[in-house]
C-alpha cells in the first residue's frame, strides 16, 4: 500500500511561547504545508508515503527534507530546483487574542514549477491513493495544471485520490478557486472541507439553516456534504467541524457523509498546544482509516480522535501513533500518566 | 494630539514560563511601570506619547530607554542621573498560586528625584493630556511633590488630567495614601481605579451592598463612582471588575461613570498569559478612546477589549494595535487563525 | 522532630513544555522520586529532614545530593556506591494527550543494593517519623528486605511509620505486590493510597459500589479504608482522589480516615503545570500536618492544599512554603497577585 | 549634522552558536544589512541618521522598523509597501569551517523599488552625509537608478557622498558592477573598499606586487587607492585589510589614502564572535570620525578600533560607543574588566 | 557501492556550552557512537550506508533512529528489542579543564544481544564495505562473537573490513582488549588507531624513540604502522596524531601506512567546538576515500579534513559535505565567509 | 578544620554568551560575591566551612542561600533581615572588548548591618581559619567596624586570618582603603593581592622596576611582598599576576612569599570562559592547601591550578574537586577527554 501527497512544504517560523513577533529574539523553525502534514501522520501510522514537491538546491531547502525523513517519508521523489523555499510566520494566540499567519510563499520552488518538473507516471508506479490540498491549485495556475495532470494521470491508473479543499483567501478569490477546483473535483474520490469552505470554494451552503446558531446544525452539514456529492460525484465527504470559544479552547468533532449516509463523531473539548495542521491531521487520519478499510462510524471516529491530538501537539505535523489515536478514539481521554 | 505620562520604569525580573524563584537559573528581563505601560499602549495605536521619568546614566538604564523607543514612546524627556533602577522580581502564578512580586524599587533615581530636576513647562509644550498613576506619589513625599507641580502646571494649561489609583499596600499605608491622593484629586479629570482602590485608598465602599456576594454587584460600582465624582468633582470614573477564579482563569469587565450614567462592558473569561499590566493597559485603551472622542460605551468596551487581550501577552506592554482592540471590542473573540 | 524517607531518587528528563520526545533536542534534568519528594516537601516546612538512598558515586550521583540538598534535605545518610542512577524519561501530556513515562531504573545503585548498606540503628538515631512508598520495595527483593528490615526497627524504637502505597505495574504485579506489601503493612501506622491503589495491591475494593459512576463515591472510599484498617490495624488511612478531565483539567480531593471516622477535604479543580509528585506532595503535606498534631480534617485539607500547589510547579519537588499552604487550605484560591 | 544612509535591512534567521543550519531548531532572528548597520553605528555615536529603504507593510516588517528605532535611527523616511522583507541565513563558521550565507532577498520591498517611491528633495532636507553601498546597485537597474537619482540631488545639494564597494558575488557579475559602479563612482567622495573590491569591480590591482605573499603588501594598497582616486576623483579611499587565519582568528587592519598620503592604522588580532558587519562597523567609524574632522590617522584608528569591536559582538550591528572606541584606538586593548 | 557499519548508539546528555554538570538545568540530547559516527559521515558523503545495532522498542530508542534517518542513513536493519539504550553523559571542557565522559552504557540492548539477533547473511547482502571499531566487542564476550561471526562472513563474501580500535579503559583492559582484538585482526584489511591505541591493545610501540617527546615522531608511527602490518597482515594502517595543548586547542594531522609507504596528511591547527566523534569522522573520510579510490595521499588527506571539520561542529555526527572536506582539503582554511 | 569566611554575597545578572546588555532579553541569574567564592572553593574541596552574611528574609535571599547550601556551604549562620541583596551586572567581554561590571549594591542587607548583627564568640567556635577581602570594609564604615570587631575576637582565639586586598574603586578612594586596611592588616597573618592592589591600597609600589615592562618582573613582585610584610608583619604574601592578552586570552601565574623567600608557580595560557572570582578561587585554593600543610611551593601551585580552572567554569563560584586541580598542578593541562 503506498500513498503519495503532493504540495508545498515551508519552513515555519514562530516566536517561542506566546510572545508576539515583536518580542521575537528567535524563532521556532519547523517545516510543515498540508500535504506534508498529511505524509507524516501516514509514516507515523506505518504507511508507506512519499511526499512529492519542488525546493531549492540549497541547505534549507535539504533541512525540510532531512525532517520529512526524520519521521520516515519517502523524500526520493522531491525535485531540487528553483530559487526558494516557502516560508511563514506564525504568532500563536491565546485566550481572546487570534494567531497570526504571514505569508512568504510568493516565488517559491514549488510556486514556480511546471508539468515538466514531475513525471506522474514514475510517480504513481504501484501507488494507491493520492492526497492533495486546495492550496497547491492555488499557488498558481502552472502548479493548477500539474494536479490537473496527476489527477488524470492518477485517475488512469484506478488510483484513489483525497483532496482537502483547504480555502485560503490570502492565495486566491472564492470565484479562482471555484473554477479551478471545479475542473479537479471530477477526479476527487473523497473530498475534505472545513466547516467553511464549501461555501467559500463552491458557494455551497446548507438551505433553511441558520449556521450561527448556538449549536451545530447536523442537518446544515449533511445537506452541504450532499450536494457537493451530488454536484461533483464524490464518493465520500468529511467535513470538521471546529467550534472556537477561544484561541485556546476548542471543540472539535467532524461528519463523514458516504452511501448516502452521514456519521458524526464524539466531540471533543480541546485545551490548544498549537492548532496549525489540525484539519491536516484529520485528513490523514482518515486516509488511514480508509485505507485500513474501517467502518465509516470507526473511520471519522479515527480521524477525530487523531486530529483532537495534534492540537496537543507543537509543529504543524502530527507526531502520534495508530495506538495512541485508538486509545482516545475508543475512550480514554482523561490524559492520565502511564507508569 | 499629544500625550504625557510620568512615572518609574522598572526592570523587571521573571523565571521562565512557571518556574518558581527557587528554580530560576535565568530571568527574563523586560522593562514596566503603570505610566510606562500606558505610554506604550498609545504608543502602538499611533498616538505621539512622551513617557517622564528619571533613570541612572548606566546602560541597565539606557536599555529601559531603548526598550520604549523601540516602541515608539518619546524618550527625550527623560532626566538622566541617580543612582539606581528600580527592579521588580515577578513570579508568575498557575492554578490556585497566585503571582508573586518582590520589590526592589527603594532609592530608584525616580523615587530620589526632586522638583528640580523635572521643567514642566517645557514638557507640557503642547501637550493635550498627562496621566500618572497613585504608584508615582507612593514613592515618597518628594515625588508626590513633583506630581502635585506637574498637575497644578497641566491644569494651568488646560490639559486633561487622567490618574490610576493603584493602591500598592507594599509602599504606603492607606492613610498616608488617602492624604496625599485627595490633594492631587482635585487636578484630576479622569479618575481609574480597580474595584478595591477606592476602599483601600478613600476608604469609599458601597452602602448596603454585599461586595463579596457571588456575582459582581452592579449598582455597588455605580455608587462607588458616584461619591469619587461628588468627592473630588472628577468627570469620569471608570472601575475595572476582575473576578479571579485562579490565577489562570479570570474574568474581566468594567464601568465608566460620567455624566452621572454608568456604562458597562461585555465581560471576558480570559485564560491569562501574564496579568502583570492589566489596568494600565485598560488606562491606556480608555485614554485613547476618549482622545478620539469614543461614545461612553465604545471608550469603555475599548478599554476593556485592549485589557483583554494583554492578558494574553507576555510582560507589562499591550503590545496591541487599533485594529485588533476594535475586532474584539466588536464581537470576535474566537481566536481564529486569520490566514 | 526528625523524619527519615528512604527509597530511590531518580534522574528525570523531560522535553521541554508540551514537546514529544521526536521533538526534543535537551531534556529538562532534575531529580525526583517518591520518597525523595516527600523529603523535599517536609524540609520546606522547616522539618529536620533526612532522606535515605544509594547513589553511585558519579558526579551525576552528586548532583542529585547537591539538588536534595539546595532544599534543606540532609544528604549525610545517602550511601555512595553502585553503578547507575535510576532515569526517568518524562513527556509532558496536554488535553487529551496523556504523559508517557520511560523508566530506566533498572540495575541502579539502590535496585542493586543490600540490607548490609544500611545501618538502620544509626539511620534512626532521635528519629520521629519513617516514611517510605511501595515503589521501594518493588524495586527487588532486596530492596523489599532492606524495607522489611527498616519496618522492624523503626517498630522497636517507637518511629510512627507511613507508607503510601504507590503501586507501578511496571514494576510488579498486583500479585507480588500484595505478597510483599501485606507483610510490610504490620508495621505501617499511616497507610496513604489514590483511588486505585488499594484494589491493584491488596484487591480491596467497596461493596455494592460503582466507582466508575459519574461523581465520586464517598461511600466506597470510606469502605475500602475500613477494609484497610480492619485487616492490617493502620492507625489511619489516607486516600486521594483524582478526577482527571484531561491531561490539562483535573479535579483533587482527598479523604482521611482515622478512629472510625472519615474526614473529607474540599476539592480543587487544577489547571495542570506538571502533575508528577502530585500524590507525594499529598502524602508530605499529611506527615507535617500530623507531627504539628493538626486535627483531622485540618491535617486532611493541609495536605490536599499541599498537593493542589504542587499541580502547578514544574518538576517533582513541591516547592511551597507553611503558609502558603494555609492560605490556601484557608480558603484563597483565587491566584491574586501579591504586591 | 545629519547623515542618511539608503539600502536594504534583512532579516537574519542564524542557528544558535556554532549550529549548522541542519541542527537549528531555531533561528535567532535579528536585522541588518550594509547601510542599515552604518545608520546604527552612527546612531550609537550620538549622530542624528536616518535609514532610507522600503518595507512590506505587515508586521516582520515592523519589528525591522522597531529594531533600528530601538537603537535611535530615525525610522521616519522609511517607505511602507511591497511584497516581502529580504532574508538571509546565517551559519556560523569555526576554526577551519567557514560561516555559511543563503540569501532569500530577490524579490523583497526595496528590490522591487522605484525611482517614484523616494522624495530625495525631501530626504536630504539640512543632510550633511549620504552613504550607501555598491549592494544597493546590485539589487536590481531599477535599484541602481535610485541610487543615481540620490547621488546626483545630493551632489546637487553639496552632500558629502561615501560608498562601501563591498562586492557581492550572489547579485551581480565583475562586469554588471563596473559598468553600474563607474556611473555612481562620479558622485562619490569617499569609497570604502575591502582588499579584493577593487579588483573584483574595478579590475584595479597592485602592478609589481605579490598579494599574496605572507604579509600584507602595503605598497600594493597605496597603489590601488592611487588609481581609484586618478580615476574615479575620490577625496579618499579607504581600504580594510582582513587577514584570514582560520574562522576563529582574523588580524585586522585599514589603510585611508587622502591627499596623496597613506595612513595604516594599528593591526588587531581578533577572536572572532561575529563577523558579519565587520566592514560596515569600520564604515561607520570613518563618517564619524570625519564628521568630527579628526586627523586621518586618527580616523583610520578610529574606524580600526569600532570594527574591531565590532567583531566580538553578536549580529550584524556594531553597538560600541564612541568612549569604547577610543579606548581601544588609545591603546586598551587587554580586555580587562571594570569595576 | 554498499557500507555496513555496526555497533552501538547512545543517548548523549551533554550540559549547555561549558556547563559543568553540577550546573545542568538542562542537557542537550543528540545521539552518538564510533560506528553510528562513521554512518552518518557516509551518508552525509552520499554513499549508501546501513547502521546495524539493537535498540529498545520504546520511544527513545526510536529518536535515535529518527535521527540516523534524518542524515539519511538505512536504519531498516536495526533490532529492536532489550531494556535500554546506552547513555553517555558528556561534559565538555575548556581551556586546562577536560571534558568528562561518564558512561552508563551497561545492560544497553546491544550489549546484551547474542549472536541470534543477527542474520549477517541478510545483512551483508549486496554489501562492500563492512566497518566497527574496538568498542563493540568490547561491549561483552556475547558482543565479540557476534563482531567474529560478522567478520567471517564479511570475509568469506569478499567484503571489505574496517575497524578503528577505539581502546576504551572504561570499558575493558590492556589485556582483554588484546586477547580480543588479535582474533579479528585477522579478518580486518584496514585497521585505524590513534597515537594510543597499538600500545593499549597489542603492545606495540615505537623502537628506540621517544614520544613524548616536543614534535611529534614520523618514524616512530611508521614503524608501529608497520608492526600491524606484520602481526596481522592488514592491506592498510592508519593512525591519527593528536596533539593536545589543551581542551580548546588541539593539532591534528595523521598518517596511512599501506603498500609499505607511509603518507602524511598536512596539520591543522584547530580551534575546538566539540571533539567527541573526531576519531569517527577521521574513519569516515577514509573509508569514503577508499571506496572512491582516492590516491593513499589524497585519501589521508581527506580524512584528515573531514575530521578537522567535525572538530568545529556540535555533536558526535560530523555534518559536512564532500564538497567542504575537499575545499579544506585543497587548501583554504581561511573560514572566510561565503557570499 | 573549620573555616568562616565573611563578606557579602551579589545576585549577578549576565546576559547569555557574549550578548551586550542591550541584547540581553533574559539574564542569567548566579550568585557570587569575594568571600561566598571562597567558602563555595572550600566546600568543594571538603573543608568545612560557613559563610556569614545578612540577606534580606525574602526569597531571593533564599535563592542565594539555596545555592551555597546546595554546593555544602554552611549556611545557618547568615542573619535573615534588611531591605535588599546587592545586585551586579555583568557583560562579559571577547576579544579586546573588556568585560563591563555594573554594581547596583548599596543599601544591601550587609552594607546596612552593624557590630549588632554579628556574634563573633558564637560564629568562631571552634573555627581554625577567617577569611574576608578588602571589599567588605569598602561597603562602609559600620561594616569596617564589623571587620575589625570579628578580626579582633579572631586574633582573640587564635585564628588564622586571610584577607585579599581586591582594591574596587567603584567602592572607595585608594586613600579611604588604605585608612582603613591598615587597621586591618595588624590582624593578618595572610595577605593576598593582585598585581595591583598593593599599589592602590597601601601606595607599595617596587623600585627601580618597569612594571609595564615587557616580561613580568619577578624582582618587583618581591620587592612589593616583602614591604608588605615589613608594614605589617604577615606571615605570607601571595600576589597573583594577570597578563591581559584580551579578554579571550589571558597568562596567569602568581607568588607566595613567605618566610624572606619567594615561590613562583607555573604560568598558564589559558582561553577564559568566565573570569569573574578568579581571584577568589586564587584565595580558596592557597587556603585549602595551607590548611593541608602544603609546602610554599606546593601551595602556589595549587592555589594557580585551581584558579586557572576556574576561568573555564561558567560563574563566580570555581567548582572543582581537590583531584582535578591535582591533576593540572602535577602537568595535564592537555584537556584530553576521559574515557
Amino acid at each position: 500500500m503506498k500513498v503519495i501527497t503532493f504540495g508545498e512544504i515551508m519552513l515555519r517560523l514562530a516566536p517561542h511561547g506566546y510572545y508576539r513577533f515583536t518580542q521575537a529574539q528567535s524563532f521556532e523553525a519547523t517545516y510543515g504545508g498540508g500535504e506534508a502534514n498529511v505524509a507524516v501522520s501516514l509514516a507515523n501510522y506505518g504507511i508507506d508515503v512519499a511526499f512529492v514537491t519542488k525546493l531549492p538546491s540549497h541547505k534549507i531547502g535539504e533541512c525540510a527534507i532531512q525532517d520529512l525523513r526524520k519521521y520516515g517519508v519517502d523524500t526520493s521523489l522531491i525535485i531540487r530546483g528553483g530559487e526558494r523555499i516557502g516560508i511563514y510566520f506564525l504568532e500563536k494566540g491565546a485566550s481572546q487574542r487570534a494567531s497570526q499567519v504571514i505569508y512568504d510563499r510568493a516565488h517559491s520552488a514549488i510556486a514556480e514549477a511546471t508539468t515538466a518538473d514531475f513525471d506522474w507516471d514514475h510517480i504513481f508506479k504501484d501507488v494507491d491513493w493520492f492526497h492533495f490540498t486546495g492550496i497547491t491549485p492555488a499557488l498558481g495556475s502552472n502548479v493548477a495544471d500539474i494536479c490537473l495532470e496527476a489527477c488524470k494521470k492518477a485517475k488512469e491508473k484506478g488510483i484513489t485520490i483525497s483532496c482537502d479543499l483547504n480555502f485560503r483567501k490570502k492565495l486566491w478569490t472564492s470565484k479562482e478557486a471555484e473554477h479551478t477546483m471545479s475542473q479537479l473535483m471530477e477526479y476527487i474520490d473523497i473530498c475534505i472541507a472545513n466547516e467553511e469552505d464549501a461555501e467559500k470554494v463552491f458557494g455551497i451552503v446548507a438551505q433553511d439553516t441558520d449556521i450561527t446558531a448556538g449549536s451545530l446544525n447536523h442537518n446544515g452539514y449533511i445537506q452541504v456534504a450532499k450536494q457537493i456529492v451530488e454536484r461533483f460525484g464524490c464518493k465520500a465527504v468529511a467535513i470538521t467541524l471546529r467550534e472556537s470559544i477561544s484561541a485556546t479552547q476548542n471543540d472539535w468533532s467532524a461528519m463523514l457523509y458516504t452511501d448516502n449516509q452521514a456519521y458524526f463523531s464524539k466531540k471533543y473539548a480541546m485545551h490548544i498546544v498549537d492548532r496549525v495542521g489540525g484539519g491536516d491531521s484529520f485528513g490523514g487520519g482518515l486516509i488511514y482509516a480508509m485505507l485500513q478499510k474501517y467502518s465509516p462510524q470507526d473511520s471519522i471516529e479515527f480521524a477525530v480522535a487523531a486530529s483532537c491530538l495534534k492540537h496537543s501537539i507543537e509543529g504543524d505535523y502530527n507526531r502520534v501513533s495508530v495506538e495512541e489515536v485508538e486509545t482516545l478514539a475508543h475512550g480514554d481521554g482523561s490524559g492520565r500518566v502511564q507508569r
